[in-house]
């Protein structure tokens, strides 16, 4: 099967992924009440496929919906959208929408939906530009505010993402690559699609608070521990990333990702991080390794896949 | 023509409401990257069109997007749509899109996209159920809080609504109507689609901050104006609210709405106010006597309107 721009799962069926389309009227975009994962496939293998199952299912319970297919099945539609796409490395998204509701279109019950699912792989993606991975990124401390949980919980991996818009615009206009949010209480939260880390005194440090706890994050402290190196969480600060040893990013879409430059500013010597390189080599080999990683075919059912590929 | 669902403009052409997309990869989606406006049209009339008009802009400014359509298509596209609607009572949206940029999925630049504009007429519809237009609503202070303007501008009419519906969930889960939310510094904002007000000591009160400036909101400041009555924002906390001669609604959808419940707790002796009802009276009378108002026949361009009634 070809390169394309990806496959979808939606309406109960699969389709190329330009094609798959939401009601304009549907609550999922018009009032965004929709949560979603995203896991990666590389050398087609899953990384982490259940702990983002099991975040997926947290985040749905956060918003108090509840996928309409169970977990073989999710398992199996996102295993043929990777695969009728022909990805050896991509990003699949599964999302659990309201769905609609009784009672009209702007102010019905929304316990009575009945929630949907919807999944789809693309190609795998950084979310900085690729060399960046080799040279470090500019991240840009942002004004705008990330929303606290109080409103919005950022535990639940969400599409509420108009801050995050707003910061990248920041960042872009400085000519940075990506913003950081503060939380409104003036600590470090996260960017758009990554965490942050800093390495201090020779312990490897991230924020706890007002985000999204990422599997790549939780990798991370993973391979801090393989390696031997101390990792922990703590309130940061911008003058604590702008004063750090290294810093650099964890995220689904490209792993553990240096930052040379915050705000215009060299970190340390402007090179990316010692540390920083070895982890990003662990997450790499690891996975390479089959560490906690499933492969795709392993997943398809045959008679699903024949099915396919009669079509 | 007869009632329908409604009637969509959407990828510049005209359609029943239910077969209006958008893609699922697209960052209105994805991002709710989208800002909006709602205006009633009420026995063949729009009400302050121009001035949702100009909130409409303001809301696109904020974010940075242009809609790719001039203001006199925007209203020939709006009177399309009610009038092939055949709808004398309506809401209609219109919404400009961020729209697909370059650079992949999830992280390109937002500065290069090409805008879209998107516009629907549905039935009218109340925030409450209707017949607490008459007896009074029942509102519930809930414990999430409002996105805070420092990371979702409240004041662009948005999609990043997951704050009210977690809210909503409270407030219908506790037998109320609706929610009103507070700030994260502990100040009445707003509810789901709707501003909220009180009487004490004679004096017309509505919150200033951390919310959408209503077009409805407007018109209370305007119609105490000619009624002789006393109008002005300040902060007001739950127990302004609890503790209040009249508290009452303003909304596109609905006008003036009383308010004779708080959080299980009657409003004064918990009949609608007296204040209140004046106030509702004079918004539908003003209306019925054109104040403000612009017949959806008078904005119809006949070549228009006749390559309609040939589909």
């Amino acid at each position: 099967m070809s390169e394309s721009a990806g496959i979808a799962y939606c309406n109960r069926r699969y389709m190329p992924v330009d094609e798959a389309t939401i009601p304009i009227l549907d609550p999922a975009f018009t009032k965004s009440d929709v949560v979603f994962d995203a896991v990666s496939v590389w050398d087609g293998a899953f990384f982490r496929l259940d702990d983002h199952l099991a975040r997926f299912h947290d985040s749905c319970d956060t918003i108090r919906v509840t996928p309409p297919v169970s977990d073989d099945e999710i398992r199996q539609i996102m295993a043929q959208c990777v695969d009728r796409a022909g990805f050896a490395n991509s990003v699949i998204y599964i999302l659990c929408t309201r769905g609609r509701y009784a009672g009209g279109i702007a102010f019905g019950d929304p316990r009575t939906a009945e929630n949907e699912f919807i999944a789809y792989a693309v190609p795998y993606y950084w979310i900085v530009p690729k060399d960046r991975v080799e040279t470090g990124a500019h991240l840009w401390i942002a004004e705008t505010r990330r929303a606290p949980d109080a409103a919005i919980n950022q535990r639940a991996k969400n599409f509420n993402r108009m801050d995050l818009t707003r910061a990248q615009f920041e960042a872009l206009d400085a000519g940075a690559d990506a913003p950081v949010l503060l939380s409104t209480d003036g600590f470090i939260t996260e960017g758009p699609g990554f965490n942050v880390w800093i390495v201090r005194d020779g312990q490897v440090v991230t924020p706890g608070d007002n985000l999204l706890e990422g599997i790549t994050r939780r990798t991370v402290f993973d391979l801090c521990a393989m390696a031997g190196l101390e990792a922990a969480t703590a309130d940061l600060t911008a003058e604590d990333l702008r004063g750090a040893n290294e810093v650099f990013l964890s995220s689904t879409g490209g792993g553990v990702i240096p930052v040379t430059r915050v705000s215009d500013q060299a970190v340390a010597n402007g090179a990316p991080g010692l540390t920083t390189g070895r982890l990003s080599d662990l997450y790499w080999r690891k996975r390479a390794e089959g560490w906690l990683t499933t492969p795709v075919a392993d997943l398809l059912q045959p008679e699903v896949a024949e099915a396919a590929s009669a079509e």
